[in-house]
């Protein structure tokens, strides 16, 4: 009987301290290296970035880019890999709004920051997929709605503040035929939809797959948003392999001091269980792979190929 | 004694239950979005890469870039805010070797990837910062070797294999100083160091401060590694706000076609009770907050600015 109470007791103080473990102490937040170790490294990588070279779709007002081999300013001649062992671009660029773009508010006012002056906090932040694609279909001048962004609401939940969003129209499925810059009617994003998005759910910034927000003639859309330092994305590419919840988006931009544009990288991180992309490890990463070809200057491409 | 008997097997099966919950059901692994809200929107952004001017130092085997705003086909005149409500800048750069830079192997070797080839899992990534200022401080010409490394180790753990490991010098304190690129003894980085690194520890990429990987005739640190398919950083800056062990590296790059090398963007990512770096909501980020002057073209320094 004794033996039995002594017993009962143990057993029962057990219980309370596991079930205390359980409710008092939660598991503490892992670090930075926990979380690459157990979430991002099994993550899908997709990369929503065009590939820039001198052929692919930008306004006429800006005119054309070129590349070519940098010069070896002694001889007079490019570096080639034969004779110096390397080689290395010269880039004329006509523009800083070429490709996928960071537009920063000082693209249209001088008041704002330069892409150089953005916080480093534009770094990765949650990625929000608004498909618009099939009323795009429909009419290729469909704006996104403030109905469209509650319908992607009432499918996944409130948009998270602070995060990226990007509009699916598969305008891009196109790219880089040159006379998708040359469009007036095209996808864009209502000046309302615009507004919703920064003033009711505090969005980073937005982004969209053609080369202007939207497609009325004092660009509204735009304007509203540069001049009230406000940044957004332009040009953004393969939104039709990313989900339209629960991804992350990397964010990388070059620093020229003063910069207004273009050049920008998006690399969506998708669940591992994501369809599309790869995850670290799954390819070679380090050493690359060898291609089949090896590359070399195109001079009627005017850019280095295999 | 058969109440306190059945009293006993209840708790005993209580706390058999309560300890297979702790033991067989682990928390599920958090979503990505909530890898967002837990860890990386409270943890500590630090830019480590260089703005980008004419005036940065550079090889003077690549010469001189310019920026000039862009001009309007039409009108020959650059586009200015008061009378077309926008700007845009046109970069005239004589190389890709400019700034802070991620070498991919083809910048020496053709049969390897491009810029633009590289997986997209080069994307966020931990960091590792192997200090060595002190013995640069005594000797200028100092290069890493496998001992800093394994002394790091003995510190802090085995490097994690796909790590960024950045070796701080300090030798981008005197930055821009254009003298820097004509230095022909500056800290570097041995081969055995490099081959250790993704030889023995599986690194993706390792990073300096110097324009080059070290001071041998021959290059053969840059050798090996581009020869063999690896890529590396070049040009990082602010390596002294940044913690030796427990930061993320967000890598970003332009995607031109045929790339090799340059304007790239490393934000380094700290745990939250970091003492440097800026958080997500810290300051203004949507809208930015208004700068004091405006952004303006000067043309005796050949860019825009405050």
């Amino acid at each position: 009987m004794k033996k039995l109470g002594v017993l009962l007791l143990v057993t029962f103080f057990s219980l309370i301290v596991c079930l205390s473990i359980n409710a008092a102490q939660p598991r503490p937040e892992p670090t930075l290296w926990q979380v690459y170790q157990q979430s991002l490294s099994s993550a899908k990588y997709v990369d929503l970035t065009h590939t820039i070279t001198p052929a692919i779709p930008v306004w006429s007002g800006f005119g054309p880019s070129k590349f070519e081999p940098t010069i070896n300013p002694k001889t007079g001649q490019p570096y080639n890999y034969q004779k110096d062992g390397f080689e290395a671009t010269h880039y004329d660029l006509s523009t800083d709004q070429l490709g996928t773009q960071l537009d920063p508010p000082a693209h249209w006012n001088p008041d704002y920051p330069a892409l150089d002056e953005l916080p480093a906090t534009f770094a990765v932040r949650p990625l929000v997929v608004i498909p618009m694609q099939e009323q795009v279909a429909r009419d290729r001048n469909y704006h996104l709605t403030v109905k469209d962004i509650e319908d992607w609401e009432r499918r996944h939940g409130r948009i998270p503040s602070g995060s990226v969003v990007f509009v699916r129209s598969d305008w891009s499925k196109e790219w880089p035929n040159p006379e998708l810059a040359t469009r007036t009617k095209f996808p864009g994003v209502t000046l309302e939809a615009l507004k919703f998005l920064h003033l009711q759910r505090q969005i980073l910034f937005h982004g969209h797959e053609p080369l202007d927000t939207d497609s009325t003639p004092t660009l509204e859309g735009e304007a509203w948003l540069l001049h009230n330092g406000y940044t957004q994305a332009e040009g953004v590419a393969n939104l039709d392999k990313v989900p339209e919840t629960g991804a992350l988006v990397a964010i990388g931009y070059p620093k020229f001091k003063g910069g207004l544009g273009g050049y920008a990288r998006y690399i969506a991180i998708c669940p591992p269980d994501w369809k599309y992309g790869v995850s670290v490890g799954q390819i070679p990463e380090s050493p690359l792979q060898k291609a089949d070809k090896p590359l070399h200057w195109d001079t009627k491409l005017g850019v280095r190929v295999r």
